[in-house]
C-alpha cells in the first residue's frame, strides 16, 4: 500500500468533492440509512477493496438493510487522498483507508499503521484493544471529527526487489529505488537515492534502468505485478512495515447519529473484517510465495549490519515524530513499550516455532 | 487449555445434563429469544470465559435485546466435557469451547484446535476464511447436528517447565511429565512417562517429585499458576501447539431457525470475538513474560536433534488420524498443504523479521 499509487487515479477524481458536497441530502430517518464510503484504493483491489465491499455487505445482513453502504474506489467520488478530508467536511459519511495516509495531518498516524521494527499484525491488534492504543487513536481523530475502527493488515511485507546483492551498507549507497514511508527515509539516510512512483510505474522504470530498486507489498501483490521479470533478488522481509493496519473510519456526528444497535454493528463488522482482511493476505501471500521463487526469484535477507544502520536512521526517523508535540510523545511511549517488550516475547516464542516448524518440513 | 484441567469440575456437574433437559422450553419467538450458552472452563477464566461472555454482550448489544444469550462455566448447567453433547441433544443452544475436547468423537478434531509444528492461529484463520477449512469443520460438525465457528486463538503456547535441561533425546526418557494432546503422546513414544493431572494438581505434583516436568499455556496462565516456584528450566514454545484455535458452536436446527440477521450477528461476533481473543493473550502473554523471567527462570529451547524426533513422532501419530476415514484424510491434506507452503514463507517472513527486530531492540 504506497501512497503514491493513486495519485494517477487521483486526477479521475479532480473536483468530485466540490460536485459531490452539493449531493441529495442523506436520508435521516434511522431506518432505511443510505451511507457512503470512500477509499483509496480502486474497487476490487484484492484483500483491500473486496473486504472494504464485505464489510459493507455484513453491515447491511445483520442490520436487515436498516443501514445500507455504497463503496467507492479512488476518485470515484472523492481524489484518493482526499479520503479524511471528505468524511472530516460531511462529503461523506466514511471511508476505508490506512492512517499512515494521512501522514500530512500528523505523522504520528504512522504508528496506528505501521513504524520500521514495530509491532506485527497480531501485535498491533494487541496495543488497539488492551495496550491503550485504541483511545490513543480516537484522540487524535477526534481533531478530524472522525470516529476510527481497525480494519485489519496486510501482514508482514516483503523487502523488495533488487538487481544485486545487498552485502553491506556501501552497497545501498547511491541505489535508485523506489521505498516507501519511514523505509525510504531510512533508506535516504543510509544513503540511497529515493524517488516515489506510482505503482504501475514500477516495471517499466526497472526496465529502463531508471531505478535500480523497489518494495511493493508482498509475494500476492508482488506476483501479481510481474516484478520477478525485472530483478533477481528479493529481500524479504520489509523491516519498515511488519504489519502495516487498515482502517475504516466514520464522521463522529453521523456515527452519534446512530441508535446504539448500529453502531454496534459498525464496531463490530469492522473487528470481524479485520481478521478476515488479514486472513486473506496470510492465505494468498503463502500461497504466491513458492510460484514467484518458481520464477527464478533468488530470496535474500539483509545482513545484521544493514539491518543496524536502517534501525538507527528508523529510530531517529521515529523520535523525530515523537519530539513533535506531547499527545505524540505519548503516542511514541505506549507504542514503544509494548515493541520492546515484544522483541523478546517474539523472538522466543512465535520466531523460535516458525524456526523449529521449517526445519521439520525441509527449510 | 488442558483436557484434564475440567475434570475435578466435571463432578460439581453430575446428572447436571439430564435435569436441564427437562427446563423450561425456550420461546420460540424471533423476538426477544433467550439462548443458553454453556463452556467447558469457569465463568471469568482469563481469555477464554471472558471472551464468552464478550460475545454474548456483543450478540445483545447488536441485535438490540433480541437475542440475549446466557453464558454458563463449567459444571454450572452440564459437564464440561458434555458440552458437545448438550447441544446435539437440544439442551442449549450453543458452547464456546475448542474443537479437541470432543476428540473423543473423532480425534481429527485435533486439526480445527492444533497439530503439532501446524499452522499459527494466524494461519490457522487464512486455511478457514479462505483454504477450505471451514467447510471441512462444517462437514465434521454436521455429524453432531451443530454448526462451528471459529472464536480465537490463545497464541503460540509454551513447551513447558522443567526441572532439569533437556540436552538431548536420551534426557526425555523416563521423564514424568504431564504434557497434554498429541504433544504428550509424542513425548510417550520418544520414551517421555506421560501422566495427566488436573491443573490444579500440577504444581503439588512438582513439589513433592511425583512429576520432573509439566506444560500449561504461556506466561500469562503459567505466572498466575506460579509454575516458576518448582521448575528452573522453561522451554519455548509449544512444539505441539502452535495455535490453539477457539470455537463457539449453534445447535444447526436452532441456527436455522433464526432470521438471516440474527444469523448474521451470531457469525460476525463470532470472528470479531476471535480477534479480539487473541489480542487479549497476546497482550497479556507478553506483558507477563519478563515478570515471569524476573523470578529467576532461564529460558531454553529444545535442541534439534530432539525436536526432529518431536516431529517423527508426531508425525506418525497425526497420520494415523488421517489413515482412519476418508474424511480425516481429506482434512489433513488439506490441512498439511497449507502448512507445508507455510513452513517456508513464515521462516522467511514472520520469523526473520521478528529475529532482526529482537536484535534491534537489544535481544
Amino acid at each position: 500500500m504506497k501512497r503514491r499509487q493513486f495519485l494517477k487515479g487521483a486526477s479521475l477524481g479532480a473536483g468530485a468533492l466540490a460536485a459531490t458536497a452539493a449531493a441529495p441530502a442523506i436520508a435521516s430517518a434511522q431506518e432505511n440509512l443510505k451511507w457512503r464510503m470512500v477509499m483509496p484504493w480502486p474497487k476490487g483491489t484484492p484483500g483491500l477493496g473486496t473486504n472494504a465491499e464485505k464489510f459493507a455487505a455484513i453491515v447491511k445482513e445483520m442490520s436487515n438493510g436498516r443501514l445500507s453502504i455504497s463503496v467507492y474506489g479512488a476518485g470515484e467520488l472523492v481524489p484518493p487522498f482526499e479520503c479524511m478530508d471528505a468524511v472530516e467536511q460531511g462529503v461523506v459519511e466514511m471511508a476505508h483507508g490506512t492512517p499512515y495516509y494521512w501522514q500530512g495531518k500528523n505523522p504520528v498516524l504512522n504508528f496506528f499503521s505501521t513504524i520500521p521494527f514495530g509491532l506485527t499484525a497480531w501485535e498491533l491488534t494487541a496495543w488497539l484493544r488492551f495496550g491503550g492504543g485504541q483511545q490513543l487513536w480516537e484522540e487524535v481523530y477526534a481533531d478530524f471529527g472522525v470516529v476510527p475502527f481497525y480494519a485489519g493488515n496486510s501482514g508482514m511485507q516483503a523487502g523488495g526487489w533488487f538487481n544485486k546483492e545487498i552485502k553491506s551498507v556501501d552497497d545501498l549507497k547511491g541505489v535508485k529505488m523506489r521505498y516507501a514511508g519511514l523505509g525510504g527515509e531510512a533508506m535516504r539516510r543510509i544513503g540511497a537515492n529515493i524517488t516515489m512512483l506510482p505503482p504501475g510505474e514500477i516495471l517499466p522504470a526497472m526496465q529502463s534502468g531508471a531505478i535500480d530498486a523497489a518494495e511493493w507489498v508482498g509475494p500476492w501483490n508482488d506476483l501479481a505485478f510481474g516484478l520477478y521479470q525485472v530483478a533477481k533478488y528479493y529481500y524479504t522481509p520489509a523491516f519498515h512495515e511488519p504489519g502495516p493496519g487498515l482502517e475504516i473510519f466514520v464522521s463522529k456526528e453521523k456515527f452519534d447519529s446512530l441508535s446504539p444497535d448500529l453502531q454496534a454493528i459498525i464496531r463490530y463488522a469492522a473487528q470481524a473484517i479485520a481478521e478476515n482482511t488479514w486472513a486473506d493476505f496470510t492465505f494468498n501471500n503463502i500461497e504466491s510465495y513458492q510460484p514467484l521463487i518458481d520464477k527464478g526469484v533468488e530470496v535474500r535477507q539483509f545482513p545484521d549490519d544493514v539491518i543496524m544502520a536502517l534501525a538507527d536512521a528508523s529510530k531517529a526517523a521515529v523520535e523525530e515524530i515523537a519530539n513533535q508535540s506531547e499527545t505524540n510523545k505519548k503516542i511514541y511511549d505506549s507504542y514503544m513499550d509494548l515493541v520492546k517488550k515484544a522483541a523478546r516475547y517474539g523472538k522466543e516464542f512465535e520466531a523460535t516455532g516458525l524456526l523449529q516448524r521449517a526445519k521439520v518440513w525441509g527449510y
